[in-house]
């Protein structure tokens, strides 16, 4: 149906964008865009190598994980995106990925210290990792439920995931969102980088000292806040 | 002869992945398509840097090293190809390579740990490094003994080579295989990739935990298990 | 005006030289011509991206911070460059970039030790980390005062900024400067590989000593000094 | 004069692989091609980049260290190879590069050891980190004097030039040759994947053991003894 069409363009540039940052090989990221008044998103079919993608290979799923749209099936991390999209207000688009320094930190256990400024533009604190779903939740449904866990860490961290649109998740990799498909990759490509730059800050200073926090909400306030002015 | 043409044409195909891939530069690789109705593998001829390489170069080897077909020289690495195919049921492809981070590993004398789902997706255990082969078997035949090395240390871990695909040689590189030449390569991106990622982990956190169990299983299953459903 | 069109096109071609040589990613990276004669800089407008800047995009700033020509807002970083254009003599352009390695050596909050000749040819000491900007100096005008601040540590520290063109500012990024906008883009290639290079030296012997002072004198005498006949 | 054009041909080919390579940006390397039956050698002019060279800017010195041909000035580390040339025989090629991981390990003062069989394919031995050149050699003639240190260092070690085609200079880079300029690139190449494998390992397993001397004379002997057969 053609009432999808956008959205499936807009789902297929952003996963393009996945490799062209060199955030995943092969097939091991997806995105998806959002539509909250059709209440479906469209995402990446599952297996398809990013060469082989064409926009109309995208699946359309709507919040109850019914395909609405689409001969291929919907990457298995579909549901994952879905929980996001149900709990989260004014998402337009979710990106995963096993970006290397990223999914490095995740694999570690740690969240990403706010070291410098590049992370502040972006975010005003330390990028979460969630725990590890546990057993129950994986036999569960396993995709769902590390959605509904990056959900409730940052309810109750109270986290904004609007002013957060990033986390890694214990021993996976990324989950990036944002307001529309392509704000999502550009957090992956942030998050990649910050966890880049932070991995190299704790190599050369064990003891790197957190970015003073006016600094911090400088940076944050002057991007996005209301008086919002920068722009490198 | 046209018999080992399509055999030729798939190990082509997989040895230009190598450099196409990262995972190595010059001559520093080699791939080779087997088949077993005919008994015979098509590999790399030795020397010849990837740049120049033609389908027709390809040297086809029987499973007792006779060259079969082909004018040049086959890769000094075919006996250790050779002797993976002998022992491991159901191969179509091995690859060899000295990919950086991969090789850091095999360097340093340690096995891959099972840190994240990268890992995971593609074998449900640590990625073996197999010890130094003993200077007896370096006077006997080096090659054929590095093969038959990697075949007895997966039988005495009791590892299944179609479940780990992919094992190190400590001091030395990388040898991968798969249902084809091309799997075998996608299998030696993989260990590349999660031998960086493993690096940066601990590099973060040198008390990183591996994956629990039931993740690991989970991830495994999903891709690999009767009831496989995964792609990203 | 075309009064301006020779500095703009030099502080374009520069802008242009950020992410061609990886120093920075979407519009995390600025660079600025500046003319004495004029009294005026043209720089990077805000906020868009590398791939869709032309030459007639720049913005032309004098140096009380008037914009003097252009249709966009100039970059936010402007008022830094403005104030190194001020307070250093004979300077013919700026860069502002957050390259992963200096930038990790800013998060760091480290200097970068003179470990060799690479950074000798361009500088006879370590080069500086300027420390945080002060709360006080953040609200007052954040991006003015990390030029002063720059300003004030070369002086304070009794280095020259023609013989060091280029410093961190912790927990932020880098600065470089020279006699043209090119060669303010070369100093920030400059900074980041050698910023690459001494965190690999301090990783493999974290006893690394410094160059010994007569070789640095050497090098960066033979490059810069009375008697200059250096060239690779 | 069309004597030399075959040399500079060949020197010009090599000094484009150092970039192609990534061994060096900006004008940070140099390769020359010798012919001893000339008694001379071509090398890069000084200061010019890769992206200008032409083949006839290549400059000719003879071993006296007089320009025979050639309008541009030739590389300042013209003498450091002059020096190779004269003391080592049967060069055909010298490369200079400060590529990163190779310049690190120089840069430690640290030789790098001989952890795996892709050092090993290349040389049997630990590759040396030539000491810094003393306070009266830089006095009396810098470049000439490297070259000499680096000679005498062989010497005293008793490494044969020819068996260990590669050295480091503590402080500054790297500096190897072979039977032609192309080779002698390659070598360079070989020096900073071996340095970047070696870094590795450490990071990884900072008690990582040396290959033992079986297998490192293996595989030297399989590639460069009596009855070489190797080739990947």
């Amino acid at each position: 149906m053609d009432n999808y069409k956008t959205l499936k363009e807009e789902a297929y540039a952003a996963n393009m964008e996945i490799p062209a940052r060199g955030l995943a090989i092969y097939t091991w990221g997806n995105a998806s865009a959002f539509d909250w008044s059709m209440g479906a998103f469209a995402i990446k079919p599952s297996g398809v190598p990013y060469g082989e993608l064409k926009p109309q290979d995208m699946v359309v799923v709507d919040l109850d994980g019914t395909v609405v749209e689409g001969r291929l099936r919907p990457s298995s991390d579909a549901p994952t995106h879905r929980a996001l999209y149900r709990a989260f207000d004014r998402l337009g688009g979710v990106t995963h990925t096993h970006s290397s320094y990223a999914t490095a930190w995740a694999q570690a256990g740690k969240s990403i210290p706010i070291f410098g400024t590049t992370h502040a533009d972006h975010t005003s604190q330390a990028i979460p990792c969630v725990p590890f779903v546990t057993e129950e939740a994986v036999v569960r449904d396993y995709e769902t439920e590390t959605g509904i866990l990056i959900v409730n860490t940052f309810r109750s961290m109270e986290i904004n995931p609007l002013e957060t649109p990033m986390t890694l998740v214990a021993g996976h990799g990324v989950f990036t969102w944002g307001e529309s498909a392509a704000k999502s990759v550009y957090h992956a490509t942030v998050i990649e980088e910050v966890a880049k730059i932070a991995f190299l800050t704790l190599a050369i200073n064990p003891q790197a000292r957190s970015l003073p926090d006016y600094i911090v909400t400088k940076h944050y306030e002057r991007k996005h806040g209301r008086n919002a002015y920068y722009g490198q």
